[in-house]
């Protein structure tokens, strides 16, 4: 496995391995691998000849107080992982390589990007866009892989490939859990003991959701409320949002007739949660 | 020479080539040809297997008080002209194509679009930077080429592809002017008899500020004066803008040491037309 910085290094690698028509798929991080990561790498490789992951902190998705400097980093823990996946590519590059000091350019994905982390991440969604097209132009990927945990980012990158036809096949990929059910995260490492334990109560939420939507008269209204009240009870945790939406669309569902997303965003303590669910009929 | 209407036509053609080891140009124009867009395909031929010239009128980058009803097109004489000039395919897509109902990706690109004409028309370039991606995304070409008449949107389009690492070559090319001077453009179509007439005032500004670069004392301020004083001489002629610039960023020059741009948009009666020079010290 090779571990490159530059734009130029990584796509003369990339230029060599298409020369010999080698398909090409990338898994776009942040680092600090969980099982989640590992769980792309492994199926871009069995998708594609060659396998690039990105590791690249994107400053322009965070607000100004959000967690971009404290937000977990770790290379060589990182690059193991990769390398047991059977990842051929590590991308990491400086900030400076992605955004020069005249960089002036953005993506703007309009309607998708405005509930759920939209509301109260205003810019997060124009920096994932940006970066990942920046990525997609880089690396020329066959694939690119992405988790579900991040659904309305999913939802964003395909809205925006779809549109700006970009020559790229999205594969989403299933939520990652650990044993008892809380979501892999990078930022689970903020959790201390108590607030890793009132953690599970997003994925028990969940849980909670899909058990009773059989009931009658159930409605994405009152389940909402019922998921609030549940969430309530935990006290150290505070309700971001948690919402009931059409999965193509992400506004509110006013019935279960459609596909519907249970979305959860919870701060546990200081550090901000999310998790989410197709709701089964 | 080959005329295609669709996205999923354009990229099988396109790939056929490029398995051939092809390399492709791409002129993208609004259609209603003339000497100057002729001047880019030529240029395409010369440098590139295959080349692709896209008319499409992109609705989103015209104001709704603007001409985009009234935009003049003609497929079959433009195709008799991209034949001529050696095109080997037209991509001529319908609006529904480019933008299904919904559509909601946009591309901004920052600061360089704020001056000049961005002042003027907002959310032009916005379209126009949107639409060329979308192209390119599309066509996938080796080089694009596009003229120096509209100097701010060759400028948007070289910020958009080092940004956002477009993989594409941007070739600008000269203005190509009537023999009495005025810079071809679609828009002269609207111009009357006397309204031609009167349209040589941009031309004539623009040698009558390169004639007085050398006086002493003279200041892009004190030139900029002189150039509306001598355009608001024509009757007809109504100022949007007439400014000295930087080349580069486009902010209004403080001298003449680098590379200068006087640039102009003068209504002739109804019909807004522009001009640029770069001015040689």
């Amino acid at each position: 496995m090779q571990i490159v910085h530059t734009i130029e290094e990584i796509r003369r690698v990339i230029k060599e391995a298409r020369r010999q028509g080698k398909s090409v798929g990338l898994v776009p991080t942040m680092g600090y691998f969980h099982e989640g990561h590992a769980s792309l790498m492994r199926q871009a490789k069995s998708d594609n000849d060659v396998v690039v992951v990105s590791i690249f902190v994107n400053p322009i998705q965070f607000g100004p107080s959000e967690d971009l400097d404290r937000y977990p980093r770790d290379l060589d823990r990182d690059a193991h992982i990769a390398d047991q996946a059977g990842v051929d590519l590590i991308f990491n590059p400086l900030v400076a390589e992605m955004y020069p000091s005249d960089y002036n350019t953005y993506v703007d994905v309009e309607r998708i990007t405005e509930p759920l982390c939209g509301a109260s991440r205003p810019g997060h969604f124009r920096g994932v866009a940006t970066v990942v097209l920046k990525l997609f132009n880089i690396v020329m990927p066959d694939r690119a892989y992405f988790g579900c945990k991040d659904f309305q980012q999913l939802k964003v990158i395909q809205r925006m490939v779809a549109d700006l036809d970009v020559p790229v096949s999205i594969v989403p990929m299933p939520i990652v859990r650990e044993p008892d059910g809380l979501a892999m995260s990078s930022r689970n490492a903020y959790l201390s003991a108590e607030e890793r334990s009132a953690a599970l109560v997003l994925h028990r939420a969940l849980d909670m959701a899909q058990s009773i939507i059989g009931q009658s008269d159930m409605s994405p209204e009152r389940m909402a409320v019922r998921v609030r009240e549940f969430i309530g009870k935990e006290p150290t945790a505070q309700i971001e949002y948690a919402e009931i939406v059409d999965a193509e669309t992400l506004v509110p569902a006013e019935s279960f007739d459609r596909d519907t997303l249970l979305a959860l965003a919870v701060r546990i303590g200081k550090t901000r949660l999310i998790d989410n669910t197709l709701l089964k009929r």
